[in-house]
């Protein structure tokens, strides 16, 4: 028996980012060195975790390419590094609208002031690009062994910080901004290698990411007209690998860690960040996928 | 360089529940049809989701098989249900010491009662052999889509319980059994195909499910002497299969589900638990594997 009266409903093949892209205010020549790149046209970007790492080298690499018209909205919980970067970028991308919201996604009051800006910002941007990035994220606390994690709080706000936010953000972010005809709207979820491979003193952030890649896999899914990517960013260069070659508590994965630092095999954000950029504007990859960086 | 002082201690090969068995009540045939099963010698065994449908199912295939000694601790959130499996199970095998709790697992107070019941028994039984079952599982609200699901509340509650709970009990209850020399610690993460593959409107479900297989490979990996199952039961003819057919928000996956129970595929409670008991008197399984009921 099929489904009387239901109807897939399938937009047009929703252009890609780099799709009809404005000349870049320099050269024009695109990637050179030295050049500027080509603009994507008008996009609405969010972009969670932006003040530091992976996430502001994101930022830094998305602002020259958003086109006249776009915003790009940055969420972080530190207040002043976030300020800082948006000072940067208002001085580098002088047309671009940057708003800035310093909020602790892990806790209901951030999420509301998140929600709050993306109700506020998203209707007004006449585009039909959303791009939608979620890089925030934490370890835990990884000198913990499976079995010193007893405390229920301690895991409840890992949770609601690593996989409550981004569904949470999700869901109001795509309701905010709507249905448009012809649109683009993607949703990037930084994953890691340790979605998909155990790590020992790593219980929360890989069980995190495991659930991370599952719930957009199911979005992927629900939403055909949606693009959804997990995108795996590699070892990076930054704080949180610190932590990881100093912190973690079993000395097999300290070593792991210290020895990826001192053979030089860390990523340096911006290399990692550029390789997300191509592929949001190459715009091939199955809706749902995991990539990770060395598998590109 | 060597993490020096850093000892890799590993147990002596821990028997299987089935080794060592002792004679069963009745014919002591083991498995014809109509004798009594083989015992296993005294096990402390723990198991969530015990007052119907597979659990229920489980906790009567495993109650004769507790030999002299053991005890078998009982959680749910429904104590009338509960208590009646309790007095059945004490009619039926009356050397097996029984115990019950009713708590909800999705909330702290729940999560104390449950680790009080398991600090004061655990360490009372003389047996090296623990066996720890999480069974207790929720869908979630799978009327939803994931564009509908807005509210942090539910998304965080769902994770508290399905997630935060199976988690808190394995540190607690292995905590509690401490280390014993010689012995058979097992703990088994009631599974799903969702673990593994995203299916409409079950957003919660397959990210809940997935980090949970996740999070007990981690363990497997940690800790060698430990046995981890993610044992994935496969459609069972159960009230979650019910609301599963009745309740879920995409029209295919409801259809799916309906068509499943018209062509007799549901499978029964008890020919599942049998599998599981198989598998762990089997003992072959690699620590941190998910089985599937249809890959055995």
């Amino acid at each position: 028996m099929n489904g009387a009266g239901h109807v897939v409903r399938r937009l047009a093949t929703p252009p890609p980012f780099g799709a009809g892209m404005e000349p870049g205010p320099g050269s024009g020549s695109g990637s050179g060195p030295g050049s500027d790149p080509r603009r994507w046209g008008p996009v609405c970007c969010v972009l969670t975790g932006a003040s530091r790492g992976f996430g502001r080298s994101l930022a830094r690499l998305l602002a020259p390419r958003l086109g006249s018209g776009s915003v790009l909205l940055l969420l972080a919980r530190s207040a002043a590094p976030l300020a800082a970067l948006e000072a940067e970028l208002r001085g580098s991308s002088p047309g671009l609208r940057v708003r800035c919201v310093a909020a602790d996604l892990g806790c209901e009051q951030g999420l509301r002031q998140a929600e709050a800006a993306m109700r506020e910002v998203l209707p007004s941007v006449p585009t039909g690009r959303l791009l939608l990035i979620h890089n925030a994220g934490s370890l835990g606390d990884i000198s913990k062994s499976f079995l010193d994690l007893t405390d229920p709080d301690e895991i409840n706000n890992y949770f609601a910080f690593n996989v409550t936010s981004p569904l949470f953000l999700t869901s109001h972010a795509l309701q905010a901004f709507g249905k448009r005809p012809g649109s683009n709207r993607t949703v990037v979820n930084i994953s890691s290698l340790c979605a998909l491979k155990p790590f020992k003193s790593w219980a929360l952030y890989c069980s995190g990411k495991a659930s991370r890649d599952m719930m957009f896999q199911v979005l992927a899914l629900e939403e055909p007209d949606i693009r959804v990517l997990n995108y795996a960013p590699g070892p990076l260069d930054t704080d949180m690998q610190l932590l990881a070659r100093t912190e973690t508590g079993d000395p097999e994965m300290r070593q792991h860690f210290q020895s990826l630092q001192e053979s030089g095999q860390l990523i340096d954000c911006t290399v990692s960040a550029q390789k997300l950029v191509t592929l949001l504007e190459e715009d091939t990859f199955p809706s749902g996928a995991h990539v990770d960086f060395y598998d590109i």
